[in-house]
């Protein structure tokens, strides 16, 4: 039974006590808190848990096997070296931290460790979809893979939405998928700014991504954030000698009112649900005996960290922008392609 | 944590063991017991669980709060009334009893205990395609339900598989979640043989079942035991403004070689892997705190058999066979519909 | 170029006599006539043809070289009879005469004259989704065909249809397809009758048809004709090894409002525009040079009509009901599975 | 009936033959000229037309109403400066012309004639897919376009086909249909080029074109002209509150084999056939009583080649390039969005 401490009791940290609580199995949350010490105290104890005063502590205490992070994203870096120091796992929710440089930063502590303690908390790489996406594509059926068509739909976003987010928040997750997917690097970024929807006021939506791979895979995402009509996720891959594509996913059609209907998803929430089951079901399972983890690495956040980045200076100077990786430590080798 | 003593440790057993372990939240297998007292002793040592001689001794120990029923078909009455003897919670897997005489025992048994003990193992109910139905039937947006189409295709059955079978153990399933998503029972059932298919040697494949409920609705079921191809539950119920479908399920299309292409389970397994673990969950949630079973009754069970029944004497006979129930004990009065 | 004179100038008359001027290659409507002379005057006049007084003088006007029947039903057999009289060939829409015995009398007329004239309006032959079906049938990808599962669905129907028209003049034209589509006759008819919608009044919709065929094959048949959505015309064919059924036919798939929907025809008029057009440029083109009509003929027309009588019988008895066909003449065999 | 003189009797020209002989009304192929006077004079014989020994001389017969040209692409602008000069409507197959310089020649003799004779063969405006796609799109319902993703897929090209080609060849279509649906210029181009197929040797394929469009709207292109699988027409118009897509076609759905399939037509002949047949009939209709032609007009082809070399220069280059229009005559204002 693993034992979690989970720092960051907000929104997704209560979500994610839910999950190990009342979801899955082997896990137990021994450990919270939070910047709010009151809803900490108040989650510690509908679960059962310690409440702690601060991160710190709970890294370092004997009743905490593995650290949850979900806390605000500028406090990431702390935690996750402080859990690296302490030789603990760690599983961060996006992103690994705020920048490249500090996402580096625990990419070279890890590294210095010497073995694999922390996991993103990308959970794409965990749905049903995109994993038989993979399936296919890793058979070969299709021979080799050139190109990758995306879009990214969401009914609507806050009004502090800007328009890098679109990048930084929501084709990110693209820029996870497609680097395991393939098995290999971005190299650089190129974002088009299509005509400007009206439900979102003056933000530039959508746009159209366009990420080139070492291989010469070409892939375009279109990111559409206030778009209405639900949450829509869509990826085809274009093959040698076929195409591959997300599959539907409607567990109903009716046929009322001169249509044949499919429901589509409201929110992330409901697309992805399970993904988020699975993820941190094979993350503890990969703990197990004191295992390591095996789901998006460190590297893997400091890559989409830089390639975001790229993406953000492609979209303010309208040029194609290159993608620049550090050295990748030895740890890391094969592991995108895992 | 619900401590669960498990009944017979086949593959099905077993399956359940995994799932109670590695999967679910909020239970632990604490015994076990099998006709073969290695197998069981094997099973226990792999999970930390006590092996037990008997499924009577199993039962009453003070380490079971509830009990699962994985043994052969002909050993489930005498489990189910011990345990029902001894006040515990038992999940029967289907069928509750191989006779519908002891199914209504079992019924009677409860109903004297004065409160829900028995949960049936009809997992359909769980499947969220046949819960999106029931959502769509149940917010009234096809008007009232007037006819079901129903298919159950299995892509080959073994050579002892006989005609009668093809109800009592495949069509099964649709009995019950018929009077489940209607929340009304069968009053009669048909049965007419189609053309022989030659997959099967000797064996009356397919048959066209009709079952007419209640309120009059009609629902016609094919049943395809050795079809090939795959693994294929269809339904679709027939209001007065429009129908609803369970929906596709493809998490990929394919486009190679002249066709788009979704994958067909291969098996039951594939289908219902998570209708199973989310039956499963939602037992052991139930009998949080002392809690009852909410799921398939013990008369859901003898209704079951009931229908089986006439449904197999339709076969033998040719003719429509009405469904004669016994009184239904107060106990289970709406459970139908719940 | 064919000259083709009609007799009724209605709905479906001004219909096929807009085909024939606007929309398929050689043929030329020189003759009309009607009921309604001021009618047929106005029609003939807008054309360029000739009106006359009655059916008879049409028939044998040197300016006619083929007959197509679009009066009122009662009159067919009058007409039809006087085409063959004549040696002209006759498209004659459905239904080929009102009694099975008037059809038959026909078939014997036609006989005796030695070769084909007469075609009959089941236009579903010529639907493309029909024809790809009967293309995977022929094949022999699925085996040896076992079952077929229909739906014939109106979005209403008027006030005076009557729960017999639901069989003779619904599920006719699968009555027709069925025959068609698996080369042999249908042996007997059962009807049940479903939960009565209450968008229809009294009228007791929807029916369950079941066809049995010479070959074991057994057909079932939904006709739904108030259920307001749409009309929608379904059909899949169960073989030994797999199924085939009528495609999705959407132009265009949108995305709004929550759903991605497909529409629906709101009617027979535009799900089978195509065929209807299909129909005459065949029928026309068989008959260049002096050629036989090769569509549905007299004894298709006739089978029909005998299969109607025993789904009547069924609906109003409650039984199934065997169809029993006169001898064939020599005249037709192999017509059915041409 | 229409009198229809055809320049060039090859494969394209005979098949509209064909179409305008044994499928379409209101038209009479009366005369034929190639620069193979043998096949001239043998196509003249089969349908009882007369053989002109050149181009010239039969657009000026008495006995041709209207010229179809189907001979080689340099010829093209010879002819149809004749039609013109000969005041008959003129339906040339694409391209109008084989630069962009005669074709604006043809659009200034014609805007000098001051009323509309030439029509272009661009057919996709006449497909049933592309208009319902329009219609949703005209309807309003979408919002205000923003993007368009399309796909352009053949199973294979020919050894001589070049990179040039994807565009001047086959995204031409992807050009001319843009243009109408969205009735708006294309202000300038972009060509990426992703990892090479191993499927054409050196050919580069796939190619990803961008068009921007006046208003904005952006329009991805997806070439892939060796994907083996079939030929596969994609589009689907992103607006601001929803999407719509061109449907899915498939006149049967079989299931074998594990999977369900839908198939995929093999090339442009299967896909397009109606839409040519729709095309002709429309412009047979539109000359009737001496109408002028309302499909693709000379500016559309003139445009379609503007747009064609910038592609080609954005393809050599590297870069996005302008797209720059001669100003439009009065004549053809409006024209784009009919």
């Amino acid at each position: 039974m693993l034992r979690v401490g989970v720092i960051g009791t907000g929104m997704i940290g209560q979500d994610h006590i839910r999950r190990m609580t009342s979801v899955l199995a082997g896990v137990r949350v021994t450990a919270v808190t939070d910047v709010d010490a009151a809803v900490a105290a108040s989650v510690a104890a509908s679960i059962g848990a310690a409440s702690f005063p601060d991160g710190a502590s709970l890294i370092v205490s004997d009743d905490v096997d593995a650290v949850v992070v979900c806390s605000w994203g500028p406090t990431h870096e702390e935690y996750v070296l402080a859990a690296i120091a302490a030789g603990k796992p760690v599983f961060c929710e996006k992103p690994l931290a705020t920048t490249a440089a500090a996402c580096l930063r625990i990419v070279e502590a890890e590294a210095a460790f010497g073995s694999r303690l922390v996991q993103v908390g990308y959970m794409r790489r965990y749905d049903a979809s995109y994993r038989a996406l993979k399936a296919v594509l890793d058979r070969g059926d299709l021979g080799a893979p050139l190109m990758m068509h995306c879009a990214h739909r969401n009914a609507s976003v806050p009004g502090f939405y800007s328009r890098e987010m679109a990048i930084t928040d929501t084709a990110v997750h693209e820029i996870d998928m497609v680097r395991w997917m393939f098995g290999e690097e971005i190299t650089a970024v190129r974002v088009l700014t299509p005509r400007r929807s009206g439900n979102g006021g003056d933000l530039q939506d959508p746009l159209l991504l366009i990420f080139e791979l070492e291989s010469g895979v070409l892939v375009d995402v279109e990111t559409s954030v206030n778009i209405r009509y639900g949450y829509d996720i869509r990826g085809e891959i274009v093959g040698e000698n076929g195409t591959a594509a997300l599959g539907s996913l409607s567990p109903v059609q009716v046929r009322v009112a001169g249509a044949a209907s499919d429901p589509v998803p409201a929110d992330w929430r409901e697309r992805f649900l399970r993904a988020y089951d699975v993820e941190f079901q094979e993350w503890i399972d990969s703990l197990a005996g004191g295992g390591q983890p095996v789901g998006p690495s460190a590297w893997d956040g400091y890559a989409a960290a830089v390639v975001s980045d790229a993406g953000v200076a492609a979209l303010r100077g309208g040029e194609r922008v290159p993608v620049v990786l550090a050295s990748q430590p030895a740890l890391y080798r094969a592991e995108v392609a895992a």
